[in-house]
């Protein structure tokens, strides 16, 4: 296959690796809109076809990935990298998938890709159907799948561990090691903070949060206010769909879904400001690294920072309400006499739930401990797939001192295991910590943020963020970005001092 | 790549083939996936993305079409061909696909799939400018790169001349040799048809499918007649889109999208029941030919039959609307005093219009005519790109005795020409003929259609069309289909019967 988009002043070899990556690129982008489709717009009976037509883009994309002439292309490339450069970039990412490609059986990347379509469809029944048992013996054979993947990287000196192995897809370079400590600390920093709060016996009534919130209603405001964040509905759009996402098929083309609940406002908007936050790091790409090695987002860390940035740190604040507040209650004419000091806490309650995403910012975490702690005892061989429901409810009672009544609320609440991202869920945990690390370094370098807010400014921190964080792809590491966005490495000071100050707020415990 | 769907029963040879084919299917499935968001779900900056994303799956479908394991497959695959077997038709269509594939160069074809994308847009835009001098150079170099394919078609001996090579694509085996009487004729018989009309001094009272029929209304009962066709919304859905089409991503996801016009219920109701009249086509294709070289419509000719018949002689028939009057009514409470001596004339205009999709059944072929006028001035090179408006303009002086205020209601009206597809609109009027045969051919088997219709029974008809027309996919040509189903050779008498038997009921004239 031919260039189409190759700029002639490129050195050939350069030209011609980054022509197959355009290739591969757009067919990972087509694979996208097929997945996109399906949750959003497809019919129950596309399910067999859409799965044999997401294998078949896989496998070719997989195809591509192992070809020796992608490997002759990269080497030939790497030729005219000067180090540091970003040719010297493209090459190392180009390298690492690749190398994670080849490690990788095609039969087996097939399997994987034919199993995530019926898997995901097994899930929405089961979840539907609330019966866990039904799911098993999909999330067995998906779990197979992940297991047969995770020994052919460990097999292939990618990582040392299976665990890990499934880690790196997501976090590159993150270890179980690093993060059993990281989430450990957190669990045992935030539990007093939960036990403290319930102590306290203060109830916080939340009622200005609730009441008759229609969809139409719900869906212009949160259109209204991702506008502001500065999403650009003319590369993306917003949908329903079961399990909220947002998907890139190129940074002019990155979609974001939503779901609501029509008698509580807060899990609509705060899931579109969730997603919208992941859609402005891709829409805010560097256009010139669209479709290169170096142009995708650099972690899934890094990205969660990115919504939960937006979420918690903008959209729970109060400077952000003092704007926010007229439109509300124009949206929502009944609530027109809720004040700000009504509204606030009800966006703060600290309360042991079930459901992790519409968990408080504080027990979020708990939710994540549980997910990892269940993940690396399935992948250690500790417990079957059978079990897993059983320790979740066992989980959850340790951890939140709470217990699932059915599993639709426990163990098939999520849909991330359906289509095998193990190794996921700890991304979440490290985007909470590093999102606060940010927001403190942007107004250090942006003045009082709140100030802005006030005003339905969102420009100038979406500014920051454009400029420290999304314009650069993977140009560098996660870890290198915090540490030049914030001058300091990350730690979860910046995060528990954030969740500190607003229990204290809130509940008036701690400090 | 290694079969996923193989039947273990198979000769490893023809189990080969079908597996090489599904793979190819799947790619033509992705494709349609991503046209069918392009025009009604994505947003405008996903234009350049999507362009590319499209070609490279055009790309590697072409490469896998030209791939020598293909052909080698195909031929070992024959050795296993009883004469009149069904596999003797994978191999007669595969080697039929192959060879058109194999006549068009890789590069070429990428360059058709990339510029259909651009082209569209370019369409889209110039179409709501009302502007076609804008529209030129990006349809030149339409008509450019379509050219060059008809001339590498021709030059692989597909076919002897230019447009012939376009048509075949459409209709296997159409020539123009043959469609310049067939259609000529037809323009000679419907000619005095509508002089005498016109003679007539009878103006139809519209007033009765005029007035404020609200979209959501309009969805409602399009909906519900679609249903009671038998399309299957768990195997598809319906959706707005500029210009309405069906597309089919396998047997069991066949989407249909439609538009239409707030003061005039006719267009939105008979383009939702000409869709699902295709549609009904696709989704009754035999699922074990799914992803097969037969799996596929034979023609267009047929496909258009199988639209026409259900928009012209189901729906806009006296017994259908005896059922359908009803419901209609409590659609549009408004119109609940109408009758249907009222509502039937207005179903039946005959009337020179300047938009093909929204012309009478008389006319309507006057416009075809028009086209494949002006498509073998063209592709002759009697004409230019730059001077296709006014050529336009005059045809339908001379055709229609009417003349478009603008391009937007002239050249620019349809998709087609944008997409590349020249050749295309002979098979409507193709359609009309043979679905008039095939409607009284099943009458004669079926009994009193009417009686049925008036009953809201649809089920009957459409048990015909499947049993003869729809399961076959291409396991019969086109004209063997209309031979068996109606025990004679495709003849325009029984159309002009049609039409003239409605057209003296309405105006009084002719019989």
């Amino acid at each position: 296959m031919t260039a189409i988009d190759a700029d002639p002043a490129l050195p050939a070899p350069v030209a011609d690796l980054l022509s197959q990556w355009a290739d591969i690129a757009s067919l990972g982008s087509a694979a996208a809109v097929l997945e996109w489709d399906q949750e959003t717009q497809m019919a129950g009976k596309g399910q067999a076809g859409r799965g044999r037509a997401l294998a078949v883009l896989a496998g070719i994309r997989h195809e591509r990935l192992t070809d020796p002439a992608l490997a002759d292309a990269i080497e030939a490339a790497a030729e005219h990298a000067e180090p540091g450069s970003l040719l010297d970039v493209h090459i190392r990412e180009a390298r690492r998938e690749v190398r994670h490609a080849s490690a990788l059986p095609e039969e087996l990347a097939r399997q994987i890709a034919a199993q995530e379509s019926r898997s995901l469809a097994a899930w929405q029944q089961a979840r539907a159907d609330d019966d866990f048992d039904g799911f098993v013996p999909v999330l067995a054979e998906m779990v197979g799948l992940v297991t047969e993947k995770a020994d052919a990287l460990v097999a292939a000196g990618i990582a040392d561990r299976r665990y890990d192995a499934l880690l790196d897809e997501y976090e590159p370079g993150a270890t179980e090691a690093e993060l059993v400590p990281l989430l450990g600390s957190l669990r045992d920093e935030l539990s007093p903070i939960v036990k403290a709060v319930a102590d306290s016996g203060v109830q916080i009534d939340e009622s200005a949060a609730l009441g008759d919130f229609p969809g139409p209603a719900q869906e212009a405001f949160g259109r209204m206010v991702a506008e502001t964040m500065g999403y650009d509905f003319e590369a993306g759009r917003l949908d329903e769909s079961a399990h909220p996402f947002t998907t890139s098929f190129g940074v002019r083309d990155v979609r974001i879904t939503w779901r609501f609940e029509p008698d509580d406002f807060r899990p609509g908007l705060f899931g579109i400001m969730h997603e919208a936050g992941h859609a402005l790091y891709e829409q805010g790409i560097d256009p010139d690294l669209e479709a290169t090695p170096a142009g995708n987002a650099v972690s899934l860390g890094i990205h969660e920072s990115q919504s939960r940035l937006w979420e918690n740190l903008v959209g729970r604040s109060r400077p952000f309400w003092e704007w926010a507040l007229p439109h509300w209650h124009e949206a929502f004419p009944h609530k027109a006499d809720v004040t700000l000091d009504q509204l606030w806490p009800a966006l703060h309650t600290v309360r042991p739930s079930l459901i992790r995403v519409e968990a408080d910012e504080v027990t979020y975490n708990l939710h994540v401990v549980a997910r990892f702690e269940i993940e690396r005892a399935l992948f250690a061989g500790e417990i079957t797939v059978p079990e897993l429901s059983d320790r979740w409810d066992a989980t959850y009672e340790e951890l939140l001192g709470i217990r699932p009544p059915s599993p639709a609320d426990g163990v098939l609440q999520d849909i991330h295991w359906s289509m095998g991202a193990f190794g996921y869920f700890p991304t979440y945990t490290l985007g909470n910590v590093v999102n606060a690390q940010l927001f403190e370094a942007a107004e250090r370098d942006l003045g009082d943020l709140g100030a802005q807010f006030r005003n339905g400014e969102l420009g100038p921190l979406l500014g920051w963020l454009r400029d420290r964080i999304h314009r650069h792809g993977r140009r560098y590491t996660a870890a290198e970005l915090i540490e030049q966005a914030t001058g300091a490495p990350l730690t979860t000071d910046a995060f528990l001092r954030h969740i500190r100050s607003t229990v204290h707020e809130a509940y008036g415990v701690g400090a």
